[in-house]
């Protein structure tokens, strides 16, 4: 493992800021098992079930967390609303960022993943999907979509994890990491690809070890943090 | 009737901001028609359904909108969520804001507004209901809900519409006028005392005239302003 965890026991006083991240429930394009990236679909009813699950692990631990970031995709938002509701934090202020969007997979998108495979083989599909600098075929046309003009955002052509990582760290950097180093609980409701690039950053893991780190649908990730924002403790939630 | 729709016709070039009011679904205590306020009730099955149906109601409108607006309630929260996704905006920003929560009904709060009726008689319980200053009978101790702390809060003992109207028509001037004088597309989901409030604003409601004006469950009601935010056109959307 990438991880371990730390014999660390808080002190009474001491604030311990507490993350838990979390992959949408089961979208359409994962039961097709077709790249998606930006496309705005939607969960499969065991994907509302997996988001109704997640949030009864989730309110066992009774953290109670005063803020909950997510993407501009429905999958992860409507994961997020099902989450709250079930935690009964309905109330806490959700922001939606692009920068939370699943990476953008550039001509593979709308594409199956065995196809793929078939055409170019096990190793290269591995590759497109697991490593963190390949780029993906670009498109040649940007898409046009309303709501990423609002905020002056370029549609990406398609996008390495590396280039994913790079949109998404300022969002960490600049609106999550404050408020955990003032002491606030935070969740996230994001994507297989954004949550590995933010993992990788977390825990500082290699290039050439985030091939083998998976993030599956709805199960909930905790961090528990020290006051200079390392990690004390992780821990895959259950409901044990 | 208290407005008329006016003869406007809005210029191509010109900016034409429109507002969308509308009430959550029905709540169980809508449906056990029971004085709720700032308690935190669910919708019932009937009222999933009418918030599905309001969606599909606005959807036909075209509108784009900017930003949402709710309470800090989850009848309002969940209300706003399935119309989201009916318009497939999930993706604008939700700000949630206790000062667009329910009028406070102080001491008549969980009560049966029939069995207040038989106590009281049908005239006292039309003016707690619905006039214009008449404070409800007020609760000795103050609720403590931890939600309300981190905004400075003071959970009110009990408010008049008079109240509620003071504590949401800041909300009003601070956070949504100037987006619409912006030309951004807002729309309030919120509670029938908090609407019966901000109507009464919009439209310079007399206090003698408030007591007539109603809000149904889920029922959008649209305004277009001119660039003065003068109301130009008010519509209750219908699926015809």
């Amino acid at each position: 493992m990438f991880f371990s965890t730390l014999e660390y026991f808080a002190k009474e006083d001491e604030i311990v800021p507490t993350l838990v991240i979390m992959r949408h429930g089961e979208s359409q394009a994962n039961r097709d098992n077709i790249f998606t990236g930006w496309s705005d679909v939607a969960l499969t009813e065991k994907g509302i079930s997996q988001a109704h699950q997640a949030g009864k692990i989730i309110s066992k631990s009774d953290i109670q967390f005063n803020d909950v970031h997510t993407s501009f995709l429905k999958r992860a938002i409507i994961t997020t609303n099902i989450v709250l509701n079930e935690i009964n934090q309905n109330f806490i202020p959700e922001h939606k960022s692009w920068r939370l969007n699943e990476r953008h997979y550039g001509g593979l998108r709308g594409k199956n993943k065995l196809a793929v495979k078939a055409k170019v083989g096990a190793k290269q599909l591995k590759v497109w999907r697991r490593s963190f600098s390949v780029v993906p075929p670009l498109l040649k046309n940007r898409d046009e979509d309303p709501r990423y003009d609002r905020y002056g955002v370029k549609i990406p052509l398609g996008e390495s994890l590396q280039m994913a990582q790079e949109r998404l760290i300022p969002y960490w950097v600049d609106q999550v990491a404050p408020r955990l180093l003032d002491g606030k609980n935070q969740l996230i409701v994001a994507h297989g690809s954004t949550l590995r690039a933010l993992i990788k950053y977390l825990e500082d893991i290699s290039d050439e070890e985030i091939p083998n780190v998976e993030v599956p649908n709805g199960k909930p990730i905790r961090y528990d943090f020290d006051d200079h924002l390392n990690i004390v403790h992780k821990q895959f939630m259950t409901d044990k």
